[in-house]
């Protein structure tokens, strides 16, 4: 079966065959990255222009890594530096893009829907590289590799997710990720983090207490809170929000022995987990941003057509 | 005939034959931008060094992906990380990057006469991409480019330009150029943007209203007006001059029929020209924003000496 | 003999033919920068990432440009747009860069011992671009490249190294890596700017005077004084440090005859060396500049386990 998306914008949009898909590819293509010459030519004389309207280090190397180990041409733009601060629309800006041709635009931008927007505005493949707190695609399909590297299989498998869900595009990608492929989900979080109805969703359970979450899970994914937002008006204070729904090596035992723990990065140590927890055998935490670079692959090679990588 | 410079820096330079060999060149460069691999070893191991010493999102990324469709390696170097804020002089820091080696430096610089400096104490090719008031050879070669496209010829057009001429190296550019063609240019604006004796440059017609410039007009090119710049001092509002200024629907009529409107990017919407005007079918902006990698691929292409470029 | 270290921090930590080893590739990979394909394909498939927390144009364009023309893909992490801003230890960064499977990672740091640290962590090579005022050795490497360039070895040379030694990473890389080799190092400043206790490293004469220091001196390389970090405190006025510390010709007549002057750029004209001596024909400024892309060139090409280069 072939993928026959141009974009990639939300995981809401995607069947759990070719969320498979892109899972079995990126196993397959991660075999690159543990090489001597990291390298196949698969996306040779492709463009990739990666256009970021928030500063992200984090995802953009990893989509630019990602398409040089393809041999795609990249190009950074950040909105910092861009026409953008002349007050050009996005509209105009994608246009303008889209005349020299690119093959791929990556983009992150803070307004949820801009994505789709432009998705229709343009025929080169679109990939949400993060939209305000609506999706964040390729972390969710990361997360979801890293499960079922471990785990065989994604189906059945209990995941906690525990902070902002209010707020969170990697809570919102794997909610409708996860539900697709046959995972529960309990999610636990302050009152005013958690979106009312969420629970509607079906397979997702939102529960009072983080312990409950916690109970009996295969997965705890911890979100990162972000100090710069809530901070002062949806928590008490940092210690209060550590307090009731923080990971401390004594919470993650309520969990399965062995359970995995993992965060999206950059993790507040001390907040939303106690080191202990992020430096223990359980994490994931590394492994995740590993995982990264190998779904990013295999988003860039579905999204331009996907034929067999040679190399 | 070859191109004989080492450089590129005004068109006020270059002679009919010369324009006419880089239009076509990008002419016959643009088919690789059509590929499905669009990629050509043409400047394989040259080394193309972008130095923004202004911001330019638009600019740098078409000469960047035209470098790297022609397999150049592209190091980008902006001003605000440069070693320009330790306060070194231009004709340091062009001998420094010279010492490294590159074959093409493509500079945007705010003072006119930056990139005559830097070419004469250089001995690698000097690209302007643009420089104060003076010129931007490789907006309007685009220009060219794209009008010559739809009337197969540039002598003997009417081009309208409008807008603030004295301080767009966008106009200069292109009325150089166009004069060198055989086009008949003729100015409208402000009587504060217009510049005294630029009727002396020879088929260059000054006009006292936008109607008397877009009369008949094959081409009417419409300047971005710089809000930042000029908004106070030299012009009451912008209401003020999108109202005698600003291309509507109606004006456009008084122009030939299926006359092109163009716009070097970005627009300000309901400013220069109304929405309607920028997505009617008349207008070519996108064309010409499509046109820029095409004629920056045969700039760096020719500097570089003009061999046959092959895959 | 190879290159047994997996990192390059320090000068201080290299043998004698350890470095004559680097400078040895070093001029061999050079003859690459004088050719018209500027590129070999030593380091293709592997991902070199510069990772710079403090601006630096010069040394992160020459290690680009180093990278590229070896092949390597290559991907710029600057501090300003890192994660390092929403309070990221350099650990966790770290951690994550690594887990993106890099082969090199060329950091830039202001803190000395942050690249001993991150290279415990790592099992990717680690290049030090500068840190702090402890060492910058791809600097002193190529500073050595250039005297063993002129005169054929550095034993038995004296050369004077005048200006901030407190302060200057550069002044420190070259004391380690010369008296290594055996040359003699004579090192005035003002007090302030003059560490306690230098000499006890051997080979090392603290001079109260320039003209002690320069007189018979086979090389006098000038130090970049930091006028926005010592100007007010250490000494009285840049006026008054250029009529001690300053480098003019007449000055320069003291050193032997055809002695080198050098300087790490960017220079500050009239403070540390007037421009008759910036300009003259004794200056290796710029071949200084040319050497650092052949002796990056060499460091990355030996972390990486140094086989034969073709192309």
């Amino acid at each position: 079966m072939g993928f026959r998306h141009k974009d990639i914008i939300a995981l809401k949009d995607l069947t759990k065959e070719e969320i498979e898909l892109l899972l079995d590819t990126a196993d397959s293509l991660d075999e690159i990255n543990r090489r001597d010459i990291k390298k196949v030519p698969t996306l040779r004389g492709k463009t990739v222009i990666n256009l970021f309207y928030e500063a992200s280090t984090r995802t953009r190397t990893s989509f630019e890594i990602a398409a040089k180990r393809l041999s795609a041409d990249t190009v950074n733009i950040t909105a910092s530096t861009s026409s953008v601060t002349k007050g050009e629309t996005l509209s105009d800006t994608a246009a303008n893009i889209l005349a020299m041709k690119p093959d791929i635009i990556v983009m992150r931008h803070s307004v949820s829907g801009a994505h789709e927007y432009l998705s229709k505005r343009v025929n080169c493949s679109v990939i949400n590289a993060g939209d305000g707190a609506h999706e964040h695609p390729s972390q969710g399909l990361l997360d979801m590799l890293t499960m079922r590297q471990r785990f065989g299989t994604l189906a059945g498998l209990k995941v906690a997710i525990v902070g902002d869900i209010t707020h969170s595009r990697v809570a919102r990608s794997n909610i409708y990720g996860l539900t697709t492929m046959g995972s529960q989900v309990f999610l636990a979080g302050p009152p005013t983090m958690m979106p009312i109805g969420i629970e509607r969703l079906g397979n997702v359970t939102v529960c009072k207490d983080i312990r409950e979450a916690v109970d009996q899970a295969d997965v705890v994914m911890m979100l990162r809170i972000q100090l710069e937002r809530q901070g002062k008006t949806l928590v008490p204070s940092m210690r209060e929000y550590s307090r009731y729904f923080g990971l401390n090596p004594e919470l993650l035992t309520l969990a399965k022995k062995d359970a995995m723990v993992m965060h999206p990065g950059p993790i507040n140590r001390g907040v939303e987990l106690s080191s202990a927890v992020a430096d223990c055998s359980q994490s994931y935490i590394l492994k995740q941003v590993e995982n990264g670079v190998a779904i990013r692959m295999a988003m860039l090679y579905h999204v331009c057509g996907g034929e067999p990588a040679e190399g």
